[in-house]
């Protein structure tokens, strides 16, 4: 059967609205807007992400179920590196009118699995363009999350002389994609948002400035420096590689959702929150250049 | 030159920020998520709408700045009608690399134009595949909003026994779009969102039941039927079929994005609110069916 607009709707609403507490929601699908309600006293948080076939991911690579896992994945993570609680998810579709419904099942699986494992609904969306002559799959979806007023983690909030940590192991994602460029392997990766550190960073008021690393570490070092006024020095031998990658793929791979947080010098930060490994990898400086001390004695520019 | 991601948010956020009063925005572009700050006791409003080129508009029949104007518009609309405020906007674009740059800056001008009209501010977006082979433009708009908790109009508040308003004219985008298809002139639609109205009809209580006029009036007088759990009868003579337009147009014409909304006998429903006609076209009724009285005498079941 050919996919519909209709059709397509209706299995969002009925694998959306399945099993869920929606505490958070007081309409969902059906009105003009969805109604949020969040906790008295919080902000709200909102993050909107494209992802695009060809750009962002490729049918051929990746089960459905992996895509549709990764379509949410980079909106929990930005509300992950707030510091926030996450509400509700919403989801826009434009899809081929040649795609295999198939295909549309499984990414919705894979999207829902993610949703349901942190607590998140999905509230409403848009799907369009079934029939309009598109080649490529797009999904646009935000995430709308919240966090008691004023305590949302910013990446400007560092100071020189603090301690640079990052939650996990780098370089396992451009690891796998460069194993897909050579024609390997298809990949089935499904990292976690680090929803429950970034909770307790805000909880217990460890981190100064954080941001989740999608970009790469150097890159997502240099946003949070930039925006805080500091420098930062972090050691070669200190940057925690994943099983399967290399240093390269750690430093400058993007898509690892995991997060990169300054503390001050006295702050007690555990070395393991929530199941994840934590890691101090450098300080902050004054002197607003990025530096790697590298295991054989040498300084390198980070650009 | 070509366009690039880099120019095009640098763009974005040099013209969004742009003599924009933004208390409600306590973190905008550039931090992992926006933060908004909606008034104490409010609840929140989402709403996204996917525009897709060659589906909801056309490169060759309007200018870009309609275009801008239009994907917002949508939002916009959903938010009035729930008689809520909008807080904040975030723009979500996919464009082929071969667009000109004019076509972009004419797009954002329309959008922000309309943006600053109602006060809402660019809180934040993604702008992606400018380089991934994509050939149509591609913009998801999200709008944010707020209500005092519990006040939201929604679709489902119609008793039967009330009587059926609509703001405005009707029939003038369908009448527009059927002389681009004859090849006639371009189009130059700028209808403006009835938020002043829907907040008027929340802060007075007026209405029990309201939605935006998006799919034409006879199909969102069927949703706000359905959702209420009531029937209709509309009279021919009552409907205000816009100057240039006709009956049919104004009965199942779309993109309208004039308020249809539902108040209890007794209420008093000025003739015009902030400048806009309000106009009484029928009842609600216990029957669930909906009926067009017509002048003739005759009466026309809607679907």
């Amino acid at each position: 059967m050919p996919l519909t607009e209709k059709r397509l709707i209706a299995r969002i609403r009925a694998q959306a609205g399945r099993g869920l507490a929606a505490s958070s929601i007081a309409v969902g699908i059906g009105d003009d807007t969805a109604v949020l309600r969040p906790p008295r006293g919080h902000e709200i948080l909102v993050t909107t992400d494209f992802s695009l076939e060809g750009g962002h991911f490729r049918r051929d690579w990746e089960p459905a179920e992996s895509t549709g896992h990764r379509c949410l994945l980079p909106g929990l993570s930005d509300i992950a590196a707030m510091g926030g609680d996450p509400l509700a998810a919403f989801l826009s579709l434009a899809l081929p009118a040649s795609l295999p419904q198939k295909w549309v099942d499984g990414f919705l699986q894979g999207l829902l699995k993610l949703a349901r494992r942190h607590r998140v609904n999905l509230a409403g969306g848009d799907v369009s363009s079934v029939t309009a002559g598109l080649d490529k799959v797009l999904a646009d979806i935000v995430v709308v999350g919240s966090v008691p007023r004023g305590k949302a983690i910013l990446r400007s909030g560092a100071a020189a002389g603090e301690r640079i940590f990052v939650t996990g192991a780098l370089g396992l994602a451009a690891a796998t994609l460069n194993i897909c460029y050579a024609g390997g392997a298809t990949a089935n990766l499904n990292p976690q948002p680090r929803l429950a550190v970034g909770r307790y960073l805000r909880q217990r008021r460890l981190a100064t400035a954080m941001i989740d690393i999608s970009d790469g570490l150097s890159t997502d070092l240099r946003h949070l420096c930039d925006e805080s006024g500091v420098g930062a020095e972090i050691a070669e031998n200190q940057i925690p590689v994943a099983a399967g990658s290399t240093l390269n793929f750690a430093l400058h791979g993007g898509d690892d959702y995991e997060l990169l947080f300054t503390a001050p010098a006295g702050a007690k930060v555990p070395v393991r929150v929530a199941g994840v490994a934590i890691t101090q990898i450098g300080i902050t400086t004054k002197d607003r250049r990025s530096w790697l001390q590298r295991k054989d004695g040498k300084r390198l520019r980070l650009v």
